[in-house]
């Protein structure tokens, strides 16, 4: 692929100025447009090194408004991201709708210098290019413009300039050794980074590859995708276009396991006073030991919460974290997304919220919001409903891929007992805080949720994610099975 | 002081016993009734290693709502950390209002541990002092309960209890050589521990030494001193109490300088189209030279933009960072607090928003606006105004402290300058965007500004700091202006 790329395409000065002026003028109109339109954008720099990279990105974000960007320089991970999932620092750079993005070097460093100096597995590569994909899709479903450019030269034309750079003083420190060790593999290198772009070039995020040996042509070839790019996607946006509902979206490539029905769950289980004091006490001591287990292997665990409204996961979690060294675990309540945090895709704020390796996350509520109440209330369209079964697997299927211990509880109670607690509540002065219009008004729509909890279960209960119903009528009964389930889990895994 | 507490004290099980219901309990209403009120807490443990920090910590919290805390371990800086001000991480971790940070080692750790691990020097040791003090006094003016313990052993116990824990393979690896060397070295670390708890036990701030040889006598002494701070927090805010409005606050150990008066400042300067485009060009080829050098010296600079609505902020921004190193800089627009911002102290967000070491951030409008249009709209107290300036010179000495290069800048248009550029922006269709109703809500109030920022810059006008006054009449002119400034504050540091 890239060897097939004319490098000596060149562009005169004459037929530069007589274009520059307006494209210039055009990317500043644009950008307007684009950020009243709320239309984010992540724009992708890669390349050779010396291959003008930099230079690129300074002549385009001189013609931007410097409040509408950030740029992003992306180097080999610092040790406090190796103990995250290795996406996680792209996830958090994602622009702001209406806001724009230049990585200079991207997530592709993982799949192409790393890749060189991590001695990455097979596996492990094609492992970081489906989360590529993933990420890249659900992006672009998002509305997210991405332009994603690789600049190229030869292998003398590289050599020449990082010979240049190396003999004056002021730009030496900017040529590494690895730069010249590129250089001299650059065969090798030409085979890594066409493996790259033709495992990653999608109709929704296609590469542009630019011959980068004349400047003005790549400045040019530069400012033209992007004003193009910029164009689509106001005329997209003026003309109302919205992509179409084509039901629940789950790829062959997750494995869903058969899941129970709410009806089916037998609720009557219960446990006796004393048992549960036993039982909690043998609980929590041997979850304490494994949880030293975790910290010292550095095994991350995520416990996410879901339930009826009063199904008692307050209390659960407490019984949970009390065995839990209050150094390596967190309780991430979940509320209505801030304003911030709708003006990003909708995984993006658990993307933030992730534990260290060695450390325990609790979702108190989760990601599942989205296929629940924000489905139900009309929050998000159907079409942004059918995909997110899609996104979330894979979300998780990346959070196993990095090596969490992943569990899920539906918290299930039946409508009486859910009554009965509503009143009781009501009736107990120092219990009223926990009771609102909005519980009376979800309990109503009751039918609603358990379809919905229902399909839930059925799209994504998973090997490495999987769903644990848990009858909670009787509430210690419910902290046990809690317990149980996490404690057998961990002891899986060690 | 250490030395004389009585490391002996003791509490008997039925004394622990008739009373650690009724602790328990109310700690887990006081709580409830804390987050109702909005008031946020921060709790420090420190103390000898193995003195029962972590227990502690744990007992606590078993009894608080795991959705209203963070637990927050303090290790060595990261390499990453170690770019940034070093009190960064705990001003990123501030609770917001309601909430509660438990802080297991904290700031402390940099003038106790590290300052013996990186051998301070006395400068450096007073310095980050000075910087606790500050901190402290910002957070609890803010209404943050700040609660500290220091957990006191003796030399023999805490050799007893390493032992212990070295003793068992399950524990092993949680005692360090640092916790033997500590060991040995007692007296050296019983003075650093006794300076630090002098030098920063205040009224606002106050240290709670626990003798902590008895477990149960321990645990009684931080439930008892944490209801304590919590009732009396609670008793403060719901009898309305406010802290009264004392004028304007500079300390003395803030040296100001002279400042000029807006009314003073002659507007006429002008700059002729021939030698602004020669200027320009000679002056963006410097800066980019210089930016070169302070990206490989490690120098962080921040250019701090103020001034009159259309006095050409975003035109001025734009000749400066075409100069930068896209990849070096970064443009931070500052606009209304969003409500998370709110639910901090007022510099919070700026604590979060400083550039890497060797990197520049552009401040597009700043902290000030707290003196200027949150002091003129009324939306924050007098009091809380008046003590702004301490805070924002206490900030930005911090910044210097550092090694941060400091430029404050206000564009400077005289009024009918303002009304020709208004009417300007109002008849081209493509300027339209940049006027607002609010702009003109603000030129009604030019009066009150002008004696805003008057005071402004007599206030915090240093020599860390300064504050230059743009004429800004001739755009161009106020260009260069801002430039030759910047090139001429880094070749003094160079």
């Amino acid at each position: 692929m890239l060897e097939n790329l004319d490098l000596d395409v060149r562009m005169e000065k004459e037929e530069w100025d007589a274009v520059s002026d307006g494209l210039k003028q055009k990317l500043g109109v644009l950008q307007q447009r684009i950020r009243a339109l709320k239309i984010p954008m992540v724009l992708v720099f890669e390349g050779w090194g010396a291959s003008g990279k930099g230079d690129k990105i300074s002549r385009l974000i001189t013609n931007l408004d410097p409040r509408g960007f950030s740029v992003h320089s992306i180097l080999a991970p610092t040790a406090d991201e190796r103990r995250f999932p290795w996406m996680r620092p792209f996830w958090q750079a994602l622009p702001t709708y209406g806001d724009t993005a230049i990585f200079d070097r991207s997530w592709y460093r993982a799949v192409s210098v790393a890749r060189d100096e991590e001695r990455l597995t097979r596996r492990d590569l094609n492992h970081r290019f489906d989360e590529i994909v993933d990420f890249e899709q659900q992006i672009t479903d998002d509305g997210y413009v991405l332009v994603k450019f690789f600049f190229h030269i030869s292998k003398k034309e590289q050599k020449k300039r990082l010979k240049l750079l190396d003999d004056q003083k002021s730009t030496r420190w900017r040529v590494t050794k690895a730069d010249w060790d590129h250089n001299r593999r650059y065969g090798e290198y030409l085979e890594i980074f066409d493996e790259m772009i033709s495992r990653t070039d999608r109709h929704n995020a296609p590469w542009t590859v630019v011959a980068s040996t004349d400047r003005r042509y790549a400045t040019w070839k530069v400012f033209t995708t992007v004003i193009g790019a910029m164009e689509q996607a106001i005329e997209r946006k003026e003309n109302g276009y919205e992509k179409p509902f084509t039901g629940i979206r789950v790829s062959d490539d997750i494995k869903t396991l058969p899941a129970p029905r709410l009806r089916e769950i037998d609720l009557s289980v219960t446990i006796a006073e004393d048992d549960y004091r036993k039982e909690l006490k043998d609980c929590q001591k041997r979850l304490s030991e494994l949880h030293n287990e975790l910290y010292r292997r550095r095994i991350p665990m995520i416990l996410a919460y879901e339930g009826w409204d009063a199904a008692g996961k307050g209390g659960n979690i407490k019984r949970v974290a009390a065995a839990l060294d209050a150094r390596g675990y967190e309780v991430i309540p979940i509320a209505a997304p801030t304003a911030l945090e709708k003006n990003h895709p909708h995984l993006w704020r658990f993307w933030n919220a992730l534990p260290k390796d060695g450390h325990v996350a609790i979702f108190d509520r989760t990601w599942y919001g989205r296929v629940m109440v924000e489905h139900i209330e009309g929050f998000c369209t159907d079409e942004e409903w059918g995909r997110a079964y899609d996104e979330i697997n894979r979300f998780e299927r990346g959070l196993a891929e990095w090596g969490a211990i992943i569990l899920k509880f539906w918290l299930h109670i039946d409508k009486d007992e859910q009554l009965a607690r509503f009143t009781d509540r009501q009736n107990t002065p120092e219990k009223q805080y926990k009771i609102t219009d909005e519980d009376w008004r979800n309990r109503d729509k009751w039918d609603d949720y358990e379809k919905a909890v229902d399909e839930m279960l059925l799209r994504t209960n998973t090997a490495y994610a999987p769903w644990i119903v848990v009858e909670s009528n009787d509430k210690r009964y419910a902290r046990i099975r809690t317990l149980k389930a996490i404690i057998a889990a961990i002891e899986a895994r060690l």
